[in-house]
């Protein structure tokens, strides 16, 4: 782990190719990079922002980007959807290749009190009357928090907590951060002991913070989905036979009754499952916007020809459209 | 303007109806609720969430609540969506019964520089060279901002304003909080005089700030579109003859591919033009998404019974959904 750590930050053997991935280093961006990527084969680069990543891909800097697209408790992620969106042609070339899950455990870091108090005393059982039973948390303090007097970590963290803060830290001053690592940095500055951030484990490892609250996440199944980015379309890529997710953005004139409808239609004339569905303002036309639509196929492995039809159909109701990638589903169901 | 803020302020007539806001006191929710209801016969509470404002409503302590809904740069406000989503009924008398437009115009709100220097003087003139055409910035500071080393606002104005804080304020510290009113309240409080807020010209009146910068925001079309809430469905109401909108929240069985194109197709078949769409995570299975779709029309002025048609089609393949409310569209084309 340490040797990862030391590898993506920011040296590089220049013989691999460089992943870019959104920083800092410990995200779970990072996390996700290392689990999809060999570190003896690759070399690994934090952005400092999504814009980051996109800008190292589009530019050559590097070869992959990784990003997080959608989370299962919190939703789109609205920065990558508007990047993608494209509205200044600067990411012309950037296509999606790949998706990786990651099951995300968050961690409340800190320094543990100066007097170590059992949980019981602290008031840190399970306030198991309290709470309705669907909203338990589903873990305690391993140690007292009581000493707490404010959490650091990004919004989609605290919304992806509430249950635990809710039952063990209601009140408490939140401050919102640009990142989880962001947060632990901030926690391990400050001298007083009294701040704690949420953030991933390896957070912990990499700021030498002790570990407050394991798993403090309201749902298990807690998993966001990434994308992985690259210049162009890898041509040599093979076919695996297994099920494959594309990705297209369009816009249609919203003079025309029904456009959306229509260009929906075309993917369901095909039998194309759609997976998702989002939208984001064009910024042309107030309350005009930008559609993504996910779907089942390929246009790369279309054996029937039903991705290359539904995209022909389409050009008749769509204003514009940009197909940004086809890959492998990778979600276990 | 001075006697609005006053009434807002909590205090209200117990004669006159309730309008809950989302708060605090001069956030541009609280300029909708005074633009749409009238001081003289409407009593105004600031609530401190959006949540709070869905409380009110279904409590029966407000007669309407104001949330906002979208805004034509930013997009849709994800806490209004996952509150309309009602994952556990808590809110199942609210309905949707009026939209609202409001022009946002951000101010740049501060202290002004002890020693002042004209703009020329300080490098606040109109940097033209080093800025592409389409991301000129709309305004120009009214003095110095030298002396500014942080900025407050909401997470959404920072979104609107990236082209004046990118030719002005580039790199310096910015600092999310909750709404664009706390804002101006913490640089009012803030004594060094080097911090400004992003928020509206009624937060300069409230607060006593000095206005640095005027219409900061990137476009001038920045709009911001507010739902009126209220408690089950007025039956009294007279339909107008202006066209007419509805919200509808559906889920569906994502095992059937092709059912969130089965019920799109619902309302194609009737001729019913969709205005907007919009997914959230059901929060039950990780990836299924609980779907608002936005249509031309109304359930209580139906003349041919095209709405009816639809949401009685949509019965055989949307797996739960629910009729959020129908209202007049205000929206100027």
């Amino acid at each position: 782990m340490e040797h990862q750590a030391e590898k993506s930050n920011g040296r590089h053997d220049s013989d691999h190719p460089v992943v870019s991935f959104l920083g800092p280093v410990s995200s779970y961006t990072h996390q996700t990079a290392l689990q999809r990527f060999n570190d003896n084969e690759y070399g690994f680069e934090p952005a400092s922002s999504i814009t980051g990543v996109f800008e190292a891909v589009q530019s050559g800097a590097a070869d992959f980007g990784v990003v997080p697209f959608e989370n299962s408790t919190n939703g789109a992620v609205i920065f990558t959807l508007d990047l993608l969106a494209d509205r200044q042609s600067m990411y012309a070339d950037i296509s999606v290749c790949d998706e990786a899950y990651l099951d995300v455990s968050h961690y409340l870091l800190g320094h543990k009190a100066a007097v170590t108090s059992s949980p019981e005393m602290s008031g840190a059982s399970t306030p198991t009357s309290l709470i309705p039973s669907p909203l338990k948390p589903r873990s305690k303090p391993l140690s007292s928090i009581k000493h707490i007097k404010r959490i650091y970590t990004h919004p989609q963290a605290f919304g992806q907590c509430e249950i635990f803060l809710g039952a063990y830290l209601k009140g408490i001053e939140r401050i919102d951060v640009s990142s989880t690592s962001k947060a632990a940095e901030l926690v391990k500055e400050d001298k007083t002991g009294t701040s704690a951030a949420i953030a991933s484990s390896l957070a912990a490892e990499i700021h030498g913070l002790d570990v407050l609250a394991k798993a403090i996440e309201d749902r298990e199944d807690n998993t966001t989905r990434f994308f992985i980015l690259r210049k162009g379309v890898d041509e040599t890529a093979k076919h695996t036979g297994n099920p494959t997710k594309s990705l297209i953005s369009f816009t249609v004139d919203h003079r025309s009754p029904g456009a959306l409808a229509d260009v929906l239609e075309c993917f369901r004339n095909k039998k194309l499952n759609l997976t998702s569905i989002n939208s984001r303002p064009t910024r042309i036309v107030p309350f005009q916007y930008i559609f993504f639509v996910e779907f089942e196929g390929s246009l790369r492995h279309d054996p029937d020809g039903r991705v290359k039809g539904a995209l022909s159909d389409l050009e008749k109701y769509a204003q514009s459209w940009r197909l940004l990638g086809s890959w492998e589903d990778k979600l276990v169901r």
